[in-house]
C-alpha cells in the first residue's frame, strides 16, 4: 500500500499516518520532545520566574507552495518566529499543524519539512509537537501549515504597537515588497527584466541587535499581509497617534518599482516577510538605525518618518512635490494568499 | 461592501480583515491579551518555576463543521484541551488559527466562533491569539481550525505512553465510537432508530478528579482518530509491552453496535473525543475508576484489560468464546475527516 502520493488513510490516526509521521516528519524535524509522541510535548527546563510568555499562531497557504527565495515550510517558520521577535520574544519552541490535499507528491512534503527543519535550526528553535490531517483532492490546495510559537520576553521589556508616541523615529530595516511580487510573479507565471526574490528571512537575530544598543524602542512590527501602509495603520490607531512618512525616504528596489508600475501596483501594500518597522524615541533613532544596518538583513535601512500628535490614527505620506496624501489600510485584496 | 460571505479580501491582512476580527472574532473570544492585537500575545502571569509547560496542537478539518453534540468550534477547543490533560497539564491560554474558503457564510462563522468562546469559557482558558486566512472558493472546505494549547504540568507528575508496566489495569471512561459514527451519519444522512450524538466533552475536569486519588496513574489517552485500538496499540508500542483486552468488556452503547453492525464498521476504531484511556497500577486501579464513575462523564467507566509482558508491543483481544486475536492499529481511512 505504499505510494508516492498523500492518501486519504494518511490522515486516519492509524498505521498510515504513524508511517508518514516517522518516515517524513521525524526524519527531519528529530527533537528528542516530538519524538515522545505523546498527546502533548513538555518542555523540561527551568522558567525563568520573571519572563514572560509570549504566543503567536499563523496558518499559512501561500500559493504556490514553492517560490523564489523560499518556499511554505521556510516562511511557516520565520513568519511565526518573526511574530515572537516583535514583541522581543526570544522563541523557544514551535508547534506544526499540517492540512495535505490528497495526491500531494510525498516528494514535495518532504522538501516542505525538510527546509522547515533547516530554518528551525537556524532561528534555534525546537519543532516540539506537530499534527496532520487529510482532506480529499479538491477540498484543500497542496497543504497548508499552521505554526504556533512559544518564547519568553524578559522582564522589563515592553514592545507593543500601543507605545508609540508622538516625535518618535519610524525607520524600516530594508526595502519592501520583495515577497509579495516574488510570490504573485511566479504564481502568474510573469518574467521581470530583474528577478523578484522573496526577502523571507529570520528576524530574531536583527531584532537581538537593536535590543543590544539598549536603545528607546517603542514598537517592533514585521509589515507582512497589507504592507508597510496597513502597518503603519495599526501603528496609528494601536497608540492613537498620527504617522508621518516621506515616501522618497521608504526603500524600494528597481526591480520591485518596475514590476509595481507595470502591474498597477502599490508597493506600500505589498507584503515583506523579513523586514520590520521599528519605532524608536528620537534619541534612540541614530543607534538603532546603525544597528540596524550593520546586520546583513538591515543594510537597506532607513528612517522614513516619523510620529506626530496630529491627525490622530492616520498615515500622511508626503510626496516629492510637496504634497500630502492620506496613506489608508489596504482595502480588498491587492495579492490573495501571498502567506 | 458588506456581505454576508467570506470575501477573499477578509484574508488580505486590510481593512476587511481588521474588521472581520473586531466584529466576528473578538465579539466572542474578548480576552485581554487578543485585544492588544499586537504580533504575539504576552502572558503576564508569574510562572512556578518547578511547573513545566507543555504544548500541544492540532488541525480540525472535521466535515460537516455542525454535527450532532458538537461543531468545529467545540471540538477545536475539547481536543486540544484533553491532549493537555492527557499528560496532566492545566490549561493556561490556547490559539486559534483559522482557514476560510470564500463564499462560507459569515453566520456560520459566527456560530462556530461563538461555540468556540463558551467552550473556552467552559475550560478556563483564554484564547490568547488568532489568524485568519480566506482561500479561493474550491480551494479549502468551508473552514478548518487549528488550535494550539499551552499549559503547566506541576512537578513530579509524569504521565507517558511510555511508562505501562505489566500488570497494569486498562481502563476506559465511557462508551466508544460516539463521535465517529454521529459524524459519519449526519455527512452520509443517515437515519437510525437510536440517535447518535458525538461524546464530544472536556476532560479537564475528570481528569483532574482521577489525579486527585492520589493513585500511581502511568498513562492517559484520548481515543481519537483511530478509535481504541490504535491508542491501545500507540501505548504498547511506547512502552513496549503487551496488552490484553477483554471483548465484552468494552463498554459500547446500543446504538454504536447497531450502527456498526448496519455499515459493516468496527467500533474499537471509531473515534471518541470525551473518553479517556486510563493505565494504572494495580494498587490503584479501584479507586482511579471510582473517580472516573463518580464524575459525569465517567458513569460508565471500565476496567477493560491490563497489560502483560508478551507478546510485547501487541494489543490481544479476548473474544467471548474464549478466542483471541491480535487487534492491530488501524490500517487504511475507516472514516476520514471526523476531526
Amino acid at each position: 500500500m505504499s505510494s508516492d502520493k498523500v492518501m486519504l488513510a494518511h490522515g486516519s490516526g492509524g498505521r498510515l499516518t504513524y508511517e508518514l509521521v516517522r518516515d517524513v516528519f521525524l526524519k527531519h524535524l528529530h527533537s528528542p520532545l516530538l519524538r515522545l509522541m505523546d498527546d502533548s510535548a513538555i518542555w523540561s527546563f527551568a522558567l525563568d520566574p520573571n519572563a514572560r510568555l509570549a504566543v503567536t499562531t499563523d496558518s499559512y497557504v501561500v500559493s504556490p507552495i514553492f517560490f523564489p527565495g523560499g518556499d511554505i515550510g521556510k516562511l511557516a517558520v520565520c513568519g511565526t518566529i518573526n511574530d515572537l521577535a516583535m514583541v522581543g520574544a526570544e522563541p523557544l519552541m514551535i508547534t506544526a499543524g499540517f492540512i495535505l490535499e490528497e495526491g500531494l507528491p510525498l516528494e514535495d512534503l518532504e522538501r516542505v519539512i525538510s527546509s522547515m527543519a533547516d530554518t528551525a535550526r537556524k532561528a534555534g528553535v525546537a519543532v516540539v509537537a506537530g499534527d496532520t490531517k487529510v482532506v480529499e483532492r479538491g477540498k484543500a490546495d497542496g497543504l497548508f501549515i499552521n505554526t504556533t510559537g512559544v518564547g519568553l520576553v524578559r522582564e522589563g521589556l515592553n514592545l507593543s504597537g500601543a507605545n508609540a508616541r508622538p516625535g518618535d523615529a519610524v525607520l524600516v530595516s530594508g526595502t519592501i515588497g520583495e515577497h509579495g511580487l516574488a510570490v504573485l510573479s511566479v504564481r502568474e507565471g510573469l518574467e521581470f527584466s530583474l528577478p523578484l526574490v522573496s526577502d523571507c528571512a529570520l528576524l530574531n537575530g536583527l531584532v537581538q541587535e537593536i535590543l543590544a544598543t539598549k536603545g528607546q524602542i517603542r514598537c517592533l512590527r514585521d509589515p507582512t499581509r497589507g504592507g508597510l501602509a496597513t502597518t503603519l495603520n495599526e501603528i496609528a490607531i494601536q497608540s492613537g497617534v498620527g504617522i508621518e512618512v516621506e515616501e522618497t525616504a521608504i526603500p524600494i528596489s528597481d526591480g520591485i518599482r518596475a514590476a509595481c508600475e507595470l502591474l498597477g501596483l502599490d508597493p506600500l501594500y505589498a507584503a515583506c516577510e523579513g523586514r520590520l518597522v521599528a519605532v524608536v524615541s528620537p534619541e534612540s533613532e541614530e543607534a538603532v538605525l546603525e544597528a540596524l544596518q550593520r546586520h546583513p538583513l538591515g543594510r537597506n535601512a532607513a528612517k522614513i518618518g516619523h510620529v506626530t500628535d496630529g491627525p490622530t490614527r492616520k498615515v500622511v505620506l508626503r510626496t516629492p512635490y510637496g504634497g500630502c496624501r492620506l496613506l489608508d489600510m489596504l482595502s480588498g485584496a491587492q495579492l490573495p494568499r501571498i502567506c
